[in-house]
């Protein structure tokens, strides 16, 4: 069955200079299932690798090498629908252990991911992440790297080194597209062109983020985005460019005042946070080193189409913050929608007064932000189109416990899923057949407590909703006949429906459902059982802890006692110290904490790089 | 002579919305020599801004700005050969106090230019920097920062605030040519496009440093640079985008061995300084963060085209690094030339050895680094193409007083420039003549004393090797006759010719000379007199304080007093130091210390930015 093959191992250490000694080895050969064995000087080889190193001019593999990984961690065999290389092993690995734990790959390495990442157990899977970027980036204070108080890199943590802790492998590359029958996920390597592979999974989380929502509009092209770290290199670049050429003799006082307006599309806290940075910039270095006469030609405007700006947030916390960008002279136009957006101008309409025709208006601006929301990146857009129950959705829809609707053993978390709340309300009829006993149409409170009981087991996430039975039927029961009859009982489950909103699209969220996640892998390694997991772990609840934004050597915030944090200096302070503790890694704190030390003595560093 | 033109300044307001009130303005106007006064509530304004206030629609100044700034800031005259608008004043300026001050230009932000800035008195000058960069740029640490050892930002200063100090302005621009009638220099704004401007001095100081040296080598387009902040941003993102490649399934063994070839052409110490910081890297965080196996693929070279690397350093340094990139599988080719530059290899042929044919060898790469001396850039190129005096050098030439060959009030330094020696042999006949009083064709000691009191004062530069008279005069009279003949004499001066080198381009060169031009500034600013100066100030004179360069946690030096430091750790530590005790701020000084204790602690940042 083996058959000896000496010649050829000449032949190719001739030819291709393989370091091994040709008299010593006597390497056997089976061409039906592609295995081989080779024994060298101190090395044995066997299995697929040895096979084609035996077979394949292509595909041999110098000695160093193979000591030590896997061969097919160097050659990857072939497979799945488009038959590309499948990672079946990886560089990591060693060729004396063969790593059999489950194979979870994660895409993305956003707050979702890296969260996962943080909390998993060790030893309990073969972890593989895929993501464009290397690096994990606190978004939350980004905006204040575009005006240098903060160092980009010390926003960024290596995904290597956080996945470290698990030995967990990292692919630079884009997923492209998952081949569902084979439970095989595509990637483009990011930076080596057309080469697509297969990583193989067990389980696979989703956490791609998601993208700026265009809503349509044209020339937005022209305007900048504040997403990931080239968003904040390039703002910053060309916030600096845009002073000095102001500087120029040349440029006359038309042309200032166009480079120095800075204009933000969206009242939400990245565009808010961006003019405040920006505000303090101008107001502490700009005036210092720049002709101060530029002061007067700056200007900073929001344009946000609800009635106020940081309109998620309490109201008392935007009038503070409309009131305080008024003091700073930033300009917030409200009301006002975005039309389309020429090379050097802004065009918007103000909402219509008593019918009137909109008023359209123009502002020239040296560099728009546009910041109006979330859309699905082009991976989640491909998988809504692949499964038929998630066709045609804006965002990938998950039950309680993080699972995609309609695919097996794939989850989903952060900005690019929801967790989809039931309609209580379409299963009214259902739920008074099967309670009321007695068939008369009227729901007395024992049957009521069997209707909560069924609804929360079914529907797990209706579980915080379903407190002080006895306070909500008598509040329900509005005729006060000590039943519950269609009317009232349609108008309680409407009300559930009504608050179980979605969640918003934070970190903080894809924070916890990381954590949650990574909670709830860790118990299915023990049980091997979904259903059984499901009981032990429970679905998905989000405390909300608060929402935060900076506003210019202050802050605000709504946090979950319903306290408001509004102005001053300790909310500044406040503000670092939340931020500060959330940092993934010892290192990122320690650089926060000298950025902001820095800046504080020496000013923000005006350098254009 | 002055007519009353209140109906045209109405029609101004009407149309341009200038903030003055008409009913109290009483301007007056004279189209001859284009000056007006005009008189508004509170606001008095004259001269040429004024006329084309009252004149030019298109010139109008709204009235915050005008309240403040010259008019001549924001509408420069226009004037020159080319018509182009002249900075006569600057944003910064005042209405109220008029500059004075001789103007000074210093062209560039290197070395050479932020050491004059440093030592010029302040009330001296009114000086203005053009440059395309608006920071200085700490040259000998760029190798560590294409690694990250040390963050980008730690090794730049805004030069607004290094200029601060003295009250400088900043343009930043790209100098182009000067207009040496009128005393203006050409300046083209670094992203404006198109415009050009002229800044008109009475001191010129040329500061320009130098680019690339390419020796015609073809396909130089596809290797990477080491001279500016964002050459370096470029090589660090490369290199981990390469490791990163490196770690996909995708990537067969012989792309892997290229991508990771670094290759560096030139050994000189930014080319063995780079490779140190690579060879650290690679040792350090590579193996720990990827894959192991990768150690083994990565490769590093180094082209020379000498005998041995750092050839300018004593030669048991060069011995010494060489052993020590030995140890470290740093590979040295010497006495190699390259060729051309393929896409992907490195073509070099090995110098002949006893007549035969040079051997040609090529080299993969996934990175090659091309550091192989300075050439001239563009404007030193123009410059040298307009003096006559000038014409087809490869560096521009100045006296002993940095005084540029050919042009008043023009100095050059640094890398661009270099002090021209006399050469004292084509003087040979003149200076027998001159003092062979008794015309026997003999020069006597007393008439030797003479020649040398000649050329001390007509050469200034050679004051240092006339020393010891005596010693020298017995020295050349080699037949011991009492007398020099003309053999004798002409020995000498060659000697002394050889003795006379040109400085090296680097650092430590500039620095000195901007350090002694600013001494010269200062002094010419109160003795108005450039012989006075020259006798008061004496000619430039460089002090070789030692050379540096890092190995790899070590680092090797040539000292002023004739030491040599090789290897050790604390060599290391005292490179260090002598770097951050030449930082030009205390901020860099303390980003210096705190890159260097995070790379110690947490190693070096590994994410692709």
């Amino acid at each position: 069955m083996f058959s000896r093959l000496s010649k050829r191992v000449k032949n190719v250490q001739d030819q291709q200079k393989v370091f091994f000694t040709t008299n010593r080895t006597t390497p056997w050969i089976n061409p039906k299932v592609k295995k081989a064995v080779l024994l060298s000087t101190g090395v044995v080889c066997t299995g697929t690798g040895a096979y084609y190193l035996l077979t394949d001019r292509e595909r041999r593999i110098p000695l160093g090498v193979r000591e030590k990984v896997p061969s097919l961690a160097i050659y990857p065999d072939r497979g799945g629908v488009k038959e590309l290389p499948i990672t079946t092993h990886y560089l990591e690995d060693s060729i004396d252990k063969e790593n059999t734990k489950p194979r979870l790959v994660i895409i993305g390495s956003g707050w979702g991911a890296v969260s996962v990442l943080k909390n998993l157990d060790k030893d309990k899977y073969n972890v593989t992440i895929v993501s464009e970027n290397n690096y994990f980036l606190f978004t939350p204070l980004l905006p204040s790297a575009t005006v240098g108080t903060l160092e980009l890199r010390s926003l960024i943590e290596s995904v290597r080194k956080i996945a470290h802790r698990i030995g967990g492998h990292f692919l630079e590359g884009k997923a492209l597209d998952i081949d569902l029958d084979n439970k095989l996920l595509e990637v483009e390597g990011c930076h080596s062109g057309e080469k697509h592979f297969y990583v193989p999974y067990d389980k696979l989380i989703v956490a791609v983020g998601a993208t700026s929502m265009t809503h349509g509009v044209q020339g937005i092209e022209n305007t900048m985005r504040l997403k990931t770290i080239r968003d904040a290199m390039d703002i910053r670049r060309k916030v600096t460019e845009n002073v000095e050429k102001a500087c120029l003799p040349t440029t006359s006082p038309e042309e200032r005042k166009q480079l120095l307006s800075f204009v933000v599309c969206g009242g939400g806290p990245t565009g808010v946070e961006f003019a405040a940075e920006m505000s303090d910039w101008i107001n502490e270095d700009l005036v210092e080193w720049f002709p101060k006469v530029l002061r007067e030609e700056i200007s900073i405007h929001i344009i946000q189409s609800r009635d106020h700006i940081l309109n998620t947030f309490d109201s008392k916390i935007s009038d503070y913050a409309e009131k305080k960008f008024d003091r700073e002279r930033v300009n917030v136009i409200t009301n006002a929608r975005v039309d389309h957006i020429e090379k050097d101008n802004v065009v918007y309409k103000l909402k219509s007064v008593n019918g009137s025709e909109p008023v359209t208006k123009s502002l020239p601006y040296g560099l728009c932000l546009w910041s109006t929301g979330i859309a699905m990146t082009s991976f989640a857009k491909n998988l809504t189109d692949k499964i038929p129950i998630q066709a045609h959705k804006r965002v990938l829809t998950t039950d309680g416990y993080l699972q995609l609707h309609g695919l097996d053993d794939v989850y989903a978390l952060g900005d690019c899923a929801t967790i989809e709340n039931p309609k209580l309300i379409e299963h009214i009829t259902e739920f008074i057949q099967n309670a009321d006993t007695d068939g008369d149409g009227k729901i007395k409170y024992k049957e009521f407590l069997a209707i909560c009981e069924t609804m929360r087991s079914r529907f797990p996430l209706t579980e915080q909703h379903l407190t002080n039975l006895k306070t909500m039927f008598n509040k329900y029961d509005t005729d006060h006949d000590g039943f519950l009859d269609v009317q009232e009982m349609s108008l309680m489950l409407k009300d559930i429906d009504k608050n179980m909103t979605n969640l918003p699209a934070t970190a903080q969220v894809a924070s916890q459902q990381g954590q949650y996640l990574a909670k709830y892998l860790n118990t299915l390694s023990s049980t091997e059982n979904d259903a059984c997991t499901q009981k032990m772990v429970g679905p998905f609840r989000y405390s909300h802890l608060g929402t935060l934004a900076y506003l210019g050597n202050t802050a605000v915030g709504d946090f979950k006692w319903g306290y408001q944090m509004v102005g001053g200096l300790w909310a500044l302070y406040l503000w670092r110290s939340v931020y500060w503790s959330e940092q993934v890694s010892m290192r990122t704190r320690l650089n926060l904490s000298i950025d902001w030390t820095k800046c504080a003595i020496w000013g923000r560093d005006i350098a254009t790089v």
